[in-house]
């Protein structure tokens, strides 16, 4: 397979601050090797581009622009959730898939998602055995859920770490200056259904220069009103205020969400109204404390004018990473990221098996979570530190940040009819 | 009034990403004036600190630590919620207030805050006339709602304003990725229960190089589901997506609150919970888009990590022209910004009368919002343009903001006894 031929990019999931530094990453790369890739073809909207033969060309974009992307939230390509099924489920789909590789002589295919997309790209890996379809699929990952398995940590959750704890610093600021008549308790609630990794970030808010009284509410600790309840008021009592820090995927004893807690609208529907409220209203009702609460949703995962140096740069990492993989022949495989050291802070990038990545959740370990489960411990905390560090801020145009749109062109089809997804 | 004598200064109500610039201002300023100003002193959590006789001795803390003030958001010798009643309601307070001033020799008010602190600063300039205390009171502005009277713009708001239409901005970037499989809308609640000038910053988002379709709801414009739901529906059909920056403060033609409607928890209690859900889930509804809201609540206004250049300057400017004006005799007084010019944006501060400022609130004007009521003018834009420009970023220690703390060194009491709030 050393003809020379194209290769498809597509971003998949929900979409962070620096997965178009991957992006870039991918690009230039491929640029510097024109002699073994051609064309790069990016699939509007993820997978389904490829499927619906929706192909971006990346090559009709400036230098300027792809450079851009490094300091430009979300997917410039667009995004997608859609999950293929295995090849024995829905043959139908990839055989599509390799109609349009075919088509368009695509040899290299690079996925930047999380787990499910890893799922994806193991399942093409595997076009090359099972339909005789020669193609080099590699996985970028990418999820500020931080839950993939095998790499260290995951691009996009440093920055969404660092948006966490410094927005849980600024408002512990603010509440402190309120408590005295006013409010006591700040509430944020930050993303993470299944693992607990933004919310620990909360914690790092806080740290021996700047105490700040936070309490993390984290989904792999059931939730216990009555010791919750308890340490608020410890917090109150002992610093005048406290700043609670709660994951979306904080259930009760019984595996309910909190947010799903008997929230409902005038006609009786149930409504997800958010953990966050829930909890505020709970210290009022017991505590009579006065609180605000704030939802971060998009605003944490899409902040890039606030962003890790780190995380910009190990995002680029694994997208150059990936195009380099897969020209030294790899195929179902994904750029780790290795740490090697501490302090201070070292990471290289190492090839992992994508069998030993898709499908698998890394949730918090135990040993990260304190002892009455509201805090971190030391470990954790040097493990999320390098992470936040650095910073690298966009350039801003009239006061705001200056994002890059790319043109987006399309490729022009060769296949006939529309593939119905 | 030339003999040397000691001041007071306090702060008052929410508080912002700037209002210890205004604080560093007066203090660098007055010990410039040394010659005139003995001691600075604060009120610990504002005007209380001033009737419980707890006050900070601000000549403890070093150049440094004030220098570093500047970059620091909340109130750093903590705010409060109180209002004084009328000498004639309350002379009770008003008496104490002159026991404790004249018992540590202070000449010199200076209360940094809103409408309700411009009301209470102008009682406390009286206390020169109705009660024979000699003082000097001058009310430093500050307030994210930018509602306050006479001044073209409110310390505080710049910054709220550039966090706003970042954040929105960021977001939109978020959900046109997301937009083809999966959320359609997202909704941003932003405060100002009153005015909707903050709501309207979320506009910025767009502009002539990044075109983003916003749609802002007022609280000067009742809410009109018909007209809001087709709003969106043509903003999806158009660009895929759309963004909603919805005030804390919009009110349905009934002068409800959006945030009261109908959300009932388990028990039937009433649950204040928030605009953005309730929208969100009218979006849901009856045009069936997926969505995500966010709540900013405190994050908006503490979010000094991407603070306005211009709002730092001008909170630092207004506290250091409180000081010149009383030591210039005058009373009854606020600093107020007046702007010179446009292109490019000139500014200077000129003495307005109290009496013009307190207890009046200004409104987002008609010709700022507009015709279909769900967006911005030209002329709205190029007011709030030049307030949001530059940028005054805080250094950063180990990935996060490093904001200042005091020492608040309390002042030994001279009274006896407490005095009950």
């Amino acid at each position: 397979m050393n003809r020379k031929q194209n290769a498809f990019y597509a971003q998949s999931g929900g979409v962070t601050a620096v997965i178009n530094a991957s992006a870039a990453g991918v690009i230039e790369t491929a640029r510097r090797r024109r002699a073994r890739i051609g064309k790069l073809y990016a699939g509007r909207n993820g997978i389904i581009g490829a499927l619906r033969e929706d192909l971006i060309d990346t090559s009709r974009e400036s230098a300027a622009a792809i450079r851009r992307l490094r300091h430009t939230p979300a997917g410039a390509f667009g995004s997608c959730r859609y999950k293929l099924q295995s090849l024995d489920q829905n043959r139908r789909e990839y055989e599509r898939l390799i109609e349009v590789f075919s088509a368009h002589d695509i040899g290299y295919f690079f996925y930047n998602g999380g787990g499910d997309s890893a799922d994806t790209c193991l399942k093409i890996s595997e076009l090359s055995r099972r339909m005789k379809y020669p193609i080099r699929a590699i996985h970028i990952p990418k999820t500020v859920d931080n839950d993939l398995a095998v790499t260290d940590n995951c691009p996009g959750f440093g920055s969404v770490a660092k948006y966490v704890a410094a927005s849980t610093r600024e408002a512990s600021f603010d509440v402190a200056s309120m408590a005295e008549t006013s409010t006591k308790v700040f509430v944020l609630e930050v993303m993470g259904r299944h693992a607990g990794w933004i919310a620990a970030a909360g914690a790092m808010a806080s740290d021996a220069k700047c105490e700040i009284p936070v309490i993390v509410l984290f989904p792999e600790v059931p939730f216990n009103r009555e010791a919750f309840l308890a340490e608020v008021k410890r917090k109150v009592r002992a610093h005048g205020y406290a700043s609670v820090v709660v994951s979306e995927g904080v259930r009760g004893a019984d595996g309910k969400f909190l947010s799903e807690r008997g929230l409902r609208d005038a006609f009786g529907h149930a409504q997800l109204g958010g953990a966050a409220p829930v909890v505020a209203e709970m210290v009022k009702q017991e505590l009579n404390y006065k609180y605000h609460w704030a939802v971060a949703d998009y605003l944490q995962r899409s902040a890039r004018h606030i962003a890790s140096r780190t995380d910009v740069e190990q995002a680029y990492a694994v997208g150059k990473a990936a195009v380099e993989m897969a020209l030294a022949g790899g195929n179902a495989l994904m750029p780790a990221i290795v740490r090697t050291g501490n302090r201070p802070y070292r990471w290289k990038i190492a090839a992992a098996n994508l069998r030993r990545v898709a499908n698998v959740e890394k949730k918090l370990p135990k040993n990260f979570i304190s002892a009455n489960g509201f805090g971190i411990t030391a470990r954790c905390r040097a493990y999320l530190a390098p992470l936040m560090r650095g910073e690298d801020p966009p350039p801003y145009r009239d006061g705001l940040p200056d994002y890059a749109r790319l043109k987006n062109a399309p490729v022009k089809k060769k296949l006939k009819g529309e593939f119905a997804l």
